[in-house]
């Protein structure tokens, strides 16, 4: 594991990695944001952010303003690359919604991308082993982690949130879910239909795994899990019906273990300047279920 | 004037327009923030931020986190570009310190700069123009105005804003001073020695116009401006004598109507995590000489 770049931020340190991944056969970069420490005996919770479409995680760390609250919060953020990168697969960088910067948070099932595009396993095992045992992290407490993230990322964190909070079986359990602008319902909108047809085949129960509309009407809950999303009127993707989040809330509504707060904010639109604006109100929602 | 992109961010708007410029004759860009209105006679005092080597007006916009405070204070945010650009000039685009995207903030004078390199005077007199007539403007405060800057936008800002306060006959006048890990001293380092050899040539009586310490030790101030600095400790090109606070910190010691705090931050680097971290120090800084 490399270190590509450190900055000191808000009294705390920005740190870019660079490590061989065994799950995605490639190089992955991920970046994280440690708070200041002011006792060495002291363990941070943990909050991923998975980016969206394009995305690497420089994004959300230099654009989002994240670590002002993080600082704050005694909170550490850890943000994943969005796919595997140096590969030169067939369509891999045709189009900016499949391949190189797409990888949807799942295990491809198709040929050839099968086996490298395994961005589930990479963020729900991987990296959190990682981050559990490799001694640069011994300030992390991987006990108390939870998950939010934008757009493609925002489904990652409602599906892989919901996931963790269903299997017992799990490295990690996420604590509280949030989003901005997620895609709700992949299943049902033109980006999720290429993205999966292109990773997972035509078999639609595998479909019915990554998509959190689908998986939330299913799953089995045995403790409530809250989930806090913030969509922008503005949003020309919300607009084209690329997000659907009307249709995750319907489902929610039906269910008794998951608590979804979906919050329309008027006038804003898709960009990182939506969430620098209510950055803060998510890593607040977290803290509570953190334990902070 | 035309709107390249425009968001809502902290209940205001961020815009960035594009417009043809008599000064650099060329196409220039520059962004705005303007703060939400709640009366529509109120006007908001505006901060100018000139940035550094290599940057857009985008760079301040997207990473410094300033629409937060920005927001709060009621203050209007300007950050123009760092140069003409869509020219092709001799040595324009061979090396980040010269040409495109390093205009160094100075009226060059040497051929073939001299046509288009005055970005002294866009800064000074086209664009305040442009805010105080354009009715898209018709919010600002164009007699309230500061300026901060960040590295080679950190001596644009001294010395712009030094030379506004002691010429009466400016089209603006700058409140207060700022700046992030200025070159303060650009005839002395190596960044403005090749500038201001390349833009004005070898007449060391002009370098001096455009140097902020020099100018220091000369100006005849009729008020007391206040100046705030920032500077990491662990930033290579302090390191590298590229920037020199203290020379400039030695003239303004024994000027009676220049006020410098200089503040060195141990740890830090030059990049905008830096700035991140100090930015609502500099904006609250302003607000008290804009009056807010």
């Amino acid at each position: 594991m490399n270190i590509v770049k450190e900055s000191k931020v808000f009294s705390g340190r920005v740190i870019k990695y660079r490590h061989q991944s065994k799950i995605t056969k490639t190089d992955m970069t991920f970046s994280i944001y440690l708070p200041p420490l002011t006792n060495k005996l002291h363990k941070f919770p943990v909050l991923f952010f998975l980016s969206g479409l394009t995305c690497t995680d420089d994004n959300f760390t230099t654009k989002a303003g994240s670590q002002r609250i993080a600082s704050q919060y005694g909170i550490a953020l850890v943000a994943p690359d969005t796919s595997p990168r140096g590969l030169n697969l067939p369509n891999e960088h045709e189009s900016y919604d499949f391949g190189s910067g797409a990888g949807f948070y799942v295990d491809a099932s198709v040929d050839p991308y099968a086996e490298n595009y395994r961005m589930k396993t990479y963020v729900l095992k991987e990296l959190p082993d990682l981050l559990m045992n490799d001694n640069a992290f011994a300030c992390l407490d991987m006990s108390r982690v939870s998950v939010m993230g934008h757009s493609m990322g925002g489904h990652g964190a409602l599906v892989l949130g919901l996931t963790t909070a269903s299997n017992s079986e799990s490295l990690i359990s996420f604590k509280s879910i949030s989003a901005f602008a997620p895609i709700c319902n992949p299943s049902q909108c033109p980006w999720g239909k290429k993205a999966f047809s292109g990773y997972l085949g035509t078999d639609k129960k595998l479909w019915e795994e990554y998509d959190a509309t689908s998986l939330a009407k299913v799953l089995n809950l045995k403790k409530t899990i809250n989930i806090l999303i913030d969509q922008g009127t503005a949003d020309e993707y919300y607009v084209a019906k690329q997000l659907l989040p009307e249709n995750f809330k319907a489902v929610c509504d039906t269910r008794k273990n998951i608590e979804l707060e979906l919050r329309f904010q008027d006038g804003y639109d898709h960009s990182y300047y939506f969430i620098s604006t209510f950055i803060e109100d998510h890593i607040k929602f977290h803290a509570k279920y953190l334990g902070v």
